[in-house]
């Protein structure tokens, strides 16, 4: 899959192009990208630009000036970055609850997005943070990762990089949401553990490779990691902290934030009890704690939806490929589905997880077999 | 005034005499003892037991055999202490939301009980503190007590010496709430600082003088704390603390309740944060926070009635006596009004502020006047 390729997506490619395009043509977050693609779809949006329509803002048109997809797409290919799209199956869906969602995202590394919507975490903070803080956010994300939650953060100095360090640590799965391009490591000095994160987790990117990570950007990417996780956890952070920005548009948005606690006395733990104070957040002092508080329903009346999807459509091809080796009639080990699949059987395992919370396998003893179709399609 | 004399009281010296004999007879808390002076009165009550009427319960019936009303009122008119009935201006009555509230209340020193229910706040916490803790409560307590708030705690090693200490620190009002008789210092270590807090402040008990600080004496002596103040602050508490006891009392009486935060990493700022996680407490840092959460109406649906008294009926002897003083046509300077009712200035300064808050007077430039009789009768 190179970086034009969506995973069993419907998005075509000249829609995928144009998107990438987009990429570049928007800051992140712009309305008027938003509306001109809910209007005419990314490609036809992307003519009107081209053809300096009256309708397509200058500020599009200009930048169009300047646009090289190919190039674009090009680097993303070479740093093994692939691009994602909305109906890609490895879109991450929470995004889509903001008013202005991505118009597609550079991805690098192995992770599974669409996973993020089930267990993840972000854990975000100060940039300068105390030792304790730094202490916190190690101990949350190796705790997280080891129970199996990706843990989602900016990549920054201080808390954000304890965090990953943590997932990292316990070799879970961790994903770094940059404000500048995936083939551009921000902060510098982060150079290798963005590597680390890229071959583990995913690094993820709004903007189109090349782009500089720029100041209004960081707040924008803020948005990301606080709608593509079910929770959000601030280590430490100052009155004026970024990572309070990101903690109220997860609120905002019905996911469930928590802030650590820490001395009175510390000007990094004042931004969290702050947010505590206003309402928004509850106090979380170990990971357990974070565990029930994403795992709890969100603040909103209306229970966000979890019921499992009833069919196979839109697997990922690793769970399509292992539910496809599954018999129907008697019950395989995980070993000879591997085999039949063609895939190992730690990937086999994370499949049937999968397969199993869709209700598409049972098990039965040591082995699996399918859901007969019947049973399957009941309520 | 001595032991036996109530200031303005309509409780007779009979009843007086009983309610000290019951504060012997019956321990903190005891339902029978409530139930049997509800339904007889304190002094018939008494005289059922003195009867060694089947009424009477047996335990108060032996009890009585060693009662020495007397000598307990001896003991308390040499370290200075007066006993406080309900009916008198002096009860701190907020304790009247308690099931069992105290039959009667043993005080030394000069500090106006019935100003609790106004402005006090109880600052408690746990014996084995940090210096962290140890650091906060003091602040706690000095930056209370120099706004004009009673500093309400329980004299114990740790957090509620650091509070007490503050208080004292700013010549603030403090005041500490025993487990045992007000003649005795408990712990022995803190005799200075019980005798410093009596000289100033006021130093409490349910249990007759000479009474030992038993152990259920030290949990019934926190509801005490928890309802005579107009909020509870626990500073430092480790998950099974006394002061998680006396904020679930505050708590369930409607005072609203404040945890400090601390690092979760500490064990005694782990009951701080459970008490916030388990939703009966609110975070506070600074001593605004502290006031913003006591100066609030408590979480009871009705408020609490905190409209001022319109007339000089009830009032304290010192608050009359330099109400007497202070001139109807022309303001008069605290020194003045001080000299003229025989009170030092200190003591007029405070009075005149609860007087200023009752209407009854007024400032003019540095001076003082009565407020005319007809405008204080406007409502």
């Amino acid at each position: 899959m190179d970086a034009r390729g969506g995973s069993g997506s419907g998005t075509s490619d000249e829609d995928r192009w144009a998107r990438a395009a987009w990429s570049r043509l928007a800051e992140p977050g712009d309305e008027r990208a938003v509306e001109l693609i809910a209007d005419h779809g990314a490609a036809g949006a992307l003519a009107l630009v081209l053809d300096g329509s009256p309708e397509a803002h200058e500020t599009f048109v200009r930048r169009a000036e300047r646009l090289d997809v190919d190039r674009d797409l090009e680097i993303a290919e070479r740093v093994g970055a692939r691009l994602v799209c909305p109906d890609d199956e490895d879109w991450p869906s929470g995004v889509d609850d903001l008013d202005t969602p991505p118009i597609c995202l550079w991805v690098r590394g192995p992770a599974d997005l669409s996973a993020l919507a089930r267990r993840s975490v972000a854990v975000v903070g100060a940039r300068s943070c105390t030792s304790y803080g730094d202490l916190v956010a190690a101990d949350f994300g190796a705790g997280l990762a080891d129970r199996g939650f990706a843990v989602v953060s900016g990549a920054a100095f201080g808390i954000d990089a304890a965090a990953h360090r943590g997932a990292l640590a316990v070799d879970g799965v961790t994903i770094a949401v940059l404000a500048g391009g995936v083939d551009r490591a921000y902060p510098v000095a982060h150079e290798t553990l963005i590597h680390r994160i890229a071959d583990t987790g995913a690094v993820i990117s709004e903007v189109a490779p090349g782009s500089a990570p720029t100041r209004p950007r960081f707040l924008l990417r803020n948005r990301l990691i606080a709608t593509m996780t079910t929770g959000t956890v601030v280590v430490e952070a100052g009155l004026r902290s970024g990572s309070l920005n990101t903690a109220r548009t997860a609120a905002g948005h019905f996911r469930p934030v928590g802030v650590v606690p820490g001395p009175v006395t510390s000007m990094v733990s004042a931004g969290c009890h702050q947010a505590r104070r206003d309402g928004f957040a509850e106090i979380v002092t170990d990971v357990a704690e974070v565990i029930d508080l994403v795992g709890a329903i969100g603040r909103d009346a209306a229970p966000r939806p979890s019921a499992p999807v009833r069919n196979d459509d839109g697997l990922d091809p690793a769970d399509a490929a292992a539910l496809a080796s599954v018999p129907v009639r008697k019950a395989a080990s995980v070993l000879s589905i591997a085999v039949a699949a063609g895939l190992v059987p730690s990937s086999v395992l994370a499949s049937l997880a999968r397969l199993e919370l869709l209700q598409l396998v049972v098990r039965e003893g040591e082995g699996w077999r399918k859901r007969p179709p019947e049973r399957a399609g009941t309520a």
